[in-house]
């Protein structure tokens, strides 16, 4: 997908609104437990209730993974279902180099055909490299996340006074471009949302943490949009996990929909829309 | 597996050597492609031609991904195959929080069955936490890897000149010992291995970058090795590409024992067996 293609998917939808797949077999309504792959089954309704109100998915590979190789074919026919205009996140954060980095990108982006994938950036541009060789494909990398102890690594500080994250960004900036790469940045992480917008004034900023996780929408959106919006907000938990009767689909649906009017309001706010 | 039982099986075999099980479809002999699953047929040649000459095997996870579902039940195989006295490490390099970390943990220890995980410090504890609450088994930290683009990140200095590696080792003493946790230093950090060695003087260190990668087994051994000999030094394509031919498997035992025999040497001069 390209990025005016997201640009337009977000004006014409009027939302920013990414859910997480993070379909967990526990967690899921009981009456699904007994098809044929209840995780799919799942994956499907979530789909059907909410393809009008989202502009990507994000399935987070651990979930899948963690069933052995049926959990794979799950996420292969999810992949498969959710429509071509949708962008198609893997929340893999891997970070590999060499052959390794090219198999995990064949992975995502030929075996599962992701658009984009979350990464890490601990060994340096070598990770991204072989991610950055397919057209109309997107790195998505971790920069400041959401959790406590981040901080700990993500905020260490040379001795310009300059926090590792900051680094990671302007580092990136050498080999790429807002064309193909996205940031991770935790919606709890006002303060250094402005300063980052500033490094990458153009790049879309990929924010998960709004709902479950305690972000606030409105504030988060405020510190960070730019004149393209520029930001994916991820909500999981809050939505897909919001019912877990025989009529889900339509709770689903209504707590989507929240966050979509808010987004719409805010875009709207913005002149944008 | 306890720490102790990794030193017993070091000293009984006289071996430190960990062969990677970065098994490619485009690279394994012809003739093992007519099978049903050429992949664990490969990896099972690979284990019986060797599985007395090592102490631990260490497949990596993207070239089973790359495959799809399919791979992953070559992997399943594979890790069933493992005589148990065999160290199993998932070279899967991820990095990941809360739910989605305990996932990947239930993934690679339950799921799979392996003794350990490498994983990436970019989100800090947070990222460890779930795999340390299981018995016996281990984390094997990224620290200092052998690409040239990491040191743009591991390098990375604060105001008391140290680097990046050494925060991230240092941070990790706080929620883990030497019964485990292990770390990674690649083959060519000839210079900052003693340092590291100071820093964790128990601690296993598991060493990728020995053969084809070009690092010397000598030397790097000579520069970080302990009383419990305290490190795993690992070689892939450089064993289990050295032939493709029918009887590939006499040639791969070659190999193999060409670096065991050098590692029985280093022990013995000092003094471990």
């Amino acid at each position: 997908m390209k990025f005016t293609e997201i640009v337009d998917e977000i004006k014409n939808k009027r939302s920013y609104l990414c859910i997480g797949l993070d379909s967990d077999l526990d967690k899921i309504p009981e009456y699904l437990k007994d098809m044929e792959d209840p995780i799919f089954e799942f994956n499907k309704r979530v789909i059907d209730a909410t393809k009008d109100l989202v502009i990507a998915y994000k399935p987070n590979i651990a979930f899948y993974e963690s069933m052995g190789p049926s959990g794979l074919s799950s996420l292969s026919k999810t992949l498969e279902y959710i429509p071509k205009n949708i962008f198609k996140i893997a929340d893999a954060k891997r970070g590999d180099i060499g052959n390794t980095s090219r198999m995990y990108a064949k992975t995502f982006f030929e075996t599962y055909n992701f658009d984009a994938v979350t990464l890490s950036p601990y060994m340096g541009e070598d990770t991204s490299k072989p991610f950055l060789e397919y057209d109309k494909k997107w790195i998505i990398l971790l920069t400041l996340t959401s959790n406590k102890s981040s901080t700990n690594i993500q905020h260490y500080t040379n001795s310009e006074n300059e926090k590792l994250y900051s680094h990671v960004i302007k580092d990136s900036l050498r080999w790429s471009d807002e064309m193909n790469t996205m940031y991770v940045v935790g919606a709890n992480r006002i303060d250094e949302i402005r300063e980052i917008r500033k490094i990458i004034p153009k790049n879309f900023i990929l924010i998960p943490g709004v709902g479950a996780q305690g972000g606030n929408l409105k504030e988060i959106s405020s510190h960070s949009m730019n004149n393209n919006c520029g930001i994916i907000v991820n909500v999981s938990r809050d939505i897909i996990y919001a019912d877990s009767s025989t009529s889900f689909e339509s709770n689903i649906r209504e707590k989507a929909l929240i966050y979509k009017n808010q987004m719409e309001l805010i875009l709207n706010e913005r002149g944008l829309i």
